[in-house]
C-alpha cells in the first residue's frame, strides 16, 4: 500500500515539475515551413496538454501573428501567421500560462529552385499505379512497428499488411522504367496507425507523417528524387474527404465542426450522383456528402476553415518539401464541393503547372464531367479539379474487346459512342483512363480468362493511344487477374519477386527468362516486349 | 394518217395560241400571305414553262419588288417582294416576255387576331400521336383520287393506304378529349403524291398542300378549329431535310443545289452523332446530313437560301393560315444545322408562344441536349430548337418496369440514374417524353405481354407524371401491340372502329360497353377509367 503512495506520489511530482517548465506538445502541424510561398498565410496547429489557454509569442521581427485561436478543446491551438516578409529562418514560438512556459523551435525553410514551377502529369504521360503494401519488400525490418497498432504482418491474409515499402519500389525502379512508363502513382504512404484493414492507405491518422511500415519522410523525398532521377513523375494520393479513426484530431479533436455529424457515425448513402441532380433534396445532398465512408474513417468538415486550411497545407507541404508531380484525390466528390474547389485554387496558385486528379466514381460522362474545372454544366459552380476519372470509359472498355459489334451496338461501337459524346468534357486531354484500379476487378477477372490475350493487346493499344492520361494498375503487365467479388484484398495481390521467399518469379532479368509459365512467357511477348520484362 | 395530222396541228396551234397570250404556270407558292407579319419579306415561288426569261412587274404601289431570282432551270423565277408597307389585298404580278403577258393575281390577307400570339403546346399538355391514314375513315370516297400515283387502298397490306383521313379523326374529338389529352400531334398530312409507300407522310410531294386522301387545305384548317373548340392544340409533322422524290421541286428542280449531293442520291449514314463529336472528320459529318435518308427522299440542301426561305416560309404559312400550335420537324439533326437554327429563330420571331420539337433521336442525354436551343454543350452554336425528344427516357422506360432493381442498377433505378442526370439539359421541361411512337415498337411487343398490366400503370404513372411533355401513341389507350422487328407498318396499324366494317368494336361508347374482350376490359380499368371509354 505504501508503495503504491509513494508510485503516485512520485508520478504527481514529475508531472508537476515538468508543467510548471513546459507543457507537453504532441503535435506542430506543419512542422515547418517555407519562405516566399504566394500564399504568405501559415497556419500552425498546436496540440498539446492543456495549452489553450497559453498566452502566444513569436520570437521574429519579420513574422506577424495575425490570430491565436482556441477550439472547444483546451488542448489545440491555431496560430495564424503572415510570412509576407518572412526570410529562411528559425524562429521560437512561445507559450506562456503563468509560470508555465513553453519554446517550439520553428523552421521557415529556403525554398528549392524551381519548386513553384513543377511539372504535374499530363496526358504525355502514362501513370504506374502501385500500392505500396504490395508491390515488393525492400526492407523486412520496418514490417513491423514497435508501438503501432496492427501487430502483425501476414501474406496469407489479404486483409492484413504484407509488408511492401517504399524502399521495395525504389530498388524495382529500373524495371518500372523499362515498362515505358513515365509516372507513379502510389496509393496512400501516409501514417494509418489503425488496428487493422489500413494496408491500403485510406485511414491517414497522421497527415503529416509517411507510415513508417513504409519507411521515414525522408525515404519518401529520397524516393522521389531517385524516381525523378529516372525521369519519372511521381503521383501522391491524398484524403480530404475522411481520416482514420485514430488520427489524433479525431481521437481528441479540437472541435465537434471538424467532422460532419459533429463527430458522430452516420453512414453515407454514396449517392453523390445528388451533388449535380437538379431534384435531390437537401438532406440526400448532405447525408451523400457529409455521411461516413465506414464508422473508422470519420467524415472531415472542409466546411470549417481550419480544417480546409489544415487540408490544403497539409497537400502544398507534400509537393513542396517532396517534390511530387501531382496529387490524387480520394473519394473527391464525397467531401464539400466548395471546400474541395478552394483546394484546387489554392494548389493552382501556388503550382500553376501541378495536377490534381480526383477520383470520380460516377456512372456516366454527364456525372463525371460536372466535376471537371470550368465544366459547362457545373457552371456558376467551378471546382477547379484540372483532371477527373474516366471510370465510364473504363466500364466499356472492359465489355468492349469481347463483345460481338452489331451495326450500332456492343463491342467496339461502345468505344465510338461513348468518346463520340466528349463534348460533354470541357477538356478530354485531362481525363485520366484505366481499364482498372485497386478499387475494381482488374481487366482479366481469373487466370483462365487470360487465354483470350487478343482482348487485352486491343485494350492496351486502346488505352495507350486514346486522349487522356492512361493509368496502368500494377500487375497488368504480367496480366494478373483478379474478381472485385472475391474481395478488395483479391485485387491488390502482392507482385510475385517483390519478396525474397519468391523473388525469382519476376523483377529480375534473368529469373523471367527462366520463367516458362505461360503468364510471362505471354507478357514477353505483349506488352512491353522484352525490354519490359529484360 | 390524216386524222394524226389533224390532231398535232390543233395541239400546236392551241399550244401557240395559248403561250402567245400567257405562261403556263403550274405552281405559285405560297398562294397567298398575309400583311402585318414581322419579317416583312415574301419570296414567291413561280414555277412555270420557260417562265425565267420574264419581266416582272407588280401592281401594288405599296408592295416592292426587291429581287427576281433565276435558277439554271428556265422554268422557275424567285421574286422577293418587300410587304412593309402593304395592306391587305389583292394585287397582280405580270411575266412580260416578248408578246406573252401572264398575269397572276396575288391575295395579302389580313392576319387573324391575336395571331402572332397563338400559344405552343408545353408541359402542361399531353400530346396524342395519330397517324392519319390509320386512325379513322371518315370519307370513303376520298380513299383513292384519281390522278395521284398510288392507286389502291388495301387495309391487308401494311404498306399501302388504308383510307384513314382528317375527317375520321375530327369524327372522334369526342373520344380523344374524353382521353384527357390535351393535344392531337399528326403524323404529315401534307401531299405525298408517290408510287407507294408514302402512307407515313414523310415523302412531302407538295409543302403547300394537304394530301387530298387525307381532305383539303380547308378540311385541314376546320380540323384544327373544331379541335381548339375542344380546348386540344394541334401539333403538324414537317419535315425540311427531304422531301418525295416526285416533288416538283425535285423532278424539275429549280437549280441542282436545291438538293444535297447536287440532287444525285448518296445514302446518309445516319451517324448524326458526328454533328457534335468533337472528333468526326468533315467527311463523316457531311455524308450524315447530306446524305439522303433513302433514295426516294432527296435531301434538300438548306444551305441554298432559296430553300431555306422556302422551307421556312411554309412552316409559317401553315401556323398562319391553320391555326397550329406546334411542330414536329421529322429527322431535325438531319438538315444543316445552321439553316434549322435559323429557321427555329425564325419561326419564335413571328411567333414568341409558338413550340417545336425536334425528332432528335440519338443514343443519350448528351447528344439529345445538344440540340436544344441554348444548349451549353453546343455553345457558341445554338439550335434555337426549344423542345427536343428524349429518346434515351424512351429506352429507360420500355426496360425499367419489368427488370429486377439491385442496389446501383437495372429496374426503376434506370428512371433515377438518368433523370438525375438532367443537369445536362438546358431545359428538362421542354423534353418531349414517350413510351413509343410510330416509328419504334409499341410498349407492348404483342399481345401476350399485355398480361403484364402493372408494367403498363407503372409506366403510364410515371410518362404522365414525370418533368417532360408525355406524348401518348394513339391505341395505347388500348393496349395495341406491335414489334418493330415485325417491320414499321405493323406499328401503324388501323385503330379499331375507324372503319365502317368494324366499328362496332371502339370508338363508340356503347361498343366498348358491350365489348368483352379483355385488352378493352382491361383498359378501361386502367388508363383513363370509364370515361375514356364512355
Amino acid at each position: 500500500m505504501k508503495r503504491v503512495y509513494l508510485f503516485i506520489t512520485i508520478v504527481l511530482l514529475f508531472t508537476f515539475s515538468q508543467s510548471a517548465q513546459a507543457a507537453v506538445i504532441h503535435k506542430v502541424a506543419p512542422s515547418f515551413w517555407w519562405a516566399g510561398m504566394k500564399n504568405p498565410e501559415l497556419q500552425i496547429l498546436l496540440y498539446g496538454d492543456n495549452i489553450s489557454t497559453s498566452d502566444v509569442y513569436i520570437s521574429s521581427k519579420d513574422i506577424v501573428l495575425k490570430e491565436v485561436v482556441k477550439q472547444e478543446n483546451p488542448n489545440y491551438l491555431l496560430l495564424y501567421i503572415d510570412l509576407s516578409e518572412a526570410t529562411p529562418q528559425t524562429f521560437n514560438i512561445q507559450l506562456k500560462q503563468g509560470k508555465k512556459q513553453t519554446t517550439i523551435p520553428y523552421e521557415i525553410k529556403q525554398r528549392e529552385q524551381g519548386a513553384a514551377n513543377r511539372e504535374g502529369f499530363n496526358s504525355g504521360d502514362v501513370l504506374y499505379l502501385i500500392m505500396p503494401d504490395r508491390f515488393a519488400n525492400g526492407i523486412p525490418a520496418n514490417d513491423l512497428v514497435p508501438g503501432m497498432l496492427e501487430a502483425k504482418v501476414d501474406r496469407n491474409n489479404s486483409f492484413a499488411r504484407h509488408g511492401g515499402d517504399l524502399k521495395g519500389i525504389e530498388n524495382h525502379l529500373d524495371y518500372i522504367e523499362d515498362l515505358g512508363v513515365t509516372a507513379i502513382w502510389l496509393n496512400p504512404i501516409q501514417e494509418n496507425d489503425m488496428q487493422e484493414g489500413s494496408y491500403h492507405g485510406y485511414a491517414i491518422t497522421d497527415y503529416y507523417q509517411v507510415d513508417r511500415r513504409f519507411g521515414t519522410n525522408e525515404d519518401f523525398k529520397q524516393f522521389v528524387d531517385r524516381t525523378h532521377a529516372k525521369g519519372l513523375k511521381v503521383v501522391m494520393d491524398m484524403i480530404f474527404n475522411h481520416c482514420g479513426s485514430e488520427n489524433y484530431l479525431f481521437k481528441d479533436m479540437p472541435s465537434k465542426d471538424w467532422f460532419n455529424f459533429k463527430g458522430e457515425y452516420v453512414q453515407t448513402t454514396f449517392q453523390t450522383v445528388t451533388q449535380s441532380d437538379n431534384y435531390a433534396t437537401e438532406y440526400a445532398k448532405k447525408l451523400a456528402i457529409d455521411g461516413w465512408f465506414t464508422q473508422v474513417m470519420p467524415d472531415l468538415n472542409q466546411r470549417n476553415r481550419h480544417v480546409e486550411t489544415y487540408l490544403t497545407q497539409n497537400s502544398i507541404w507534400w509537393i513542396e518539401y517532396a517534390g511530387i508531380n501531382g496529387i490524387r484525390q480520394d473519394t473527391h466528390p464525397y467531401a464539400d464541393f466548395e471546400g474541395m474547389a478552394d483546394w484546387c485554387k489554392a494548389v493552382n496558385a501556388e503550382y500553376p503547372n501541378f495536377n490534381i486528379v480526383g477520383e470520380t466514381w460516377l456512372g456516366s460522362n454527364v456525372l463525371i464531367s460536372y466535376w471537371q474545372k470550368d465544366s459547362k454544366l457545373a457552371y456558376p459552380r467551378n471546382s477547379y479539379l484540372p483532371t477527373v476519372m474516366d471510370f465510364p470509359l473504363m466500364g466499356e472498355m472492359n465489355r468492349a474487346f469481347d463483345e460481338e459489334t452489331t451495326d450500332w451496338n456492343g463491342g467496339l461501337f461502345r468505344l465510338y459512342e461513348y468518346l463520340s459524346q466528349d463534348v460533354v468534357y470541357t477538356d478530354p486531354m485531362n481525363l485520366l483512363t484505366f481499364l482498372d484500379n485497386h478499387d475494381t476487378s482488374r481487366f482479366y477477372h481469373s487466370d483462365a480468362d487470360t487465354k483470350n490475350l487478343n482482348r487485352y493487346k486491343q485494350a492496351m493499344a486502346f488505352l495507350l493511344t486514346t486522349r487522356g492520361i492512361p493509368q496502368i494498375y500494377y500487375g497488368t503487365e504480367i496480366l494478373m487477374a483478379a474478381d472485385k467479388a472475391d474481395g478488395d484484398g483479391s485485387l491488390r495481390a502482392d507482385f510475385p519477386g517483390g519478396w525474397q521467399v519468391i523473388r525469382s518469379i519476376a523483377l529480375t532479368a534473368s529469373s523471367v527468362r527462366q520463367n516458362k509459365t505461360k503468364r510471362l512467357r505471354t507478357c514477353r511477348n505483349c506488352f512491353n516486349g522484352e525490354k519490359g520484362m529484360k
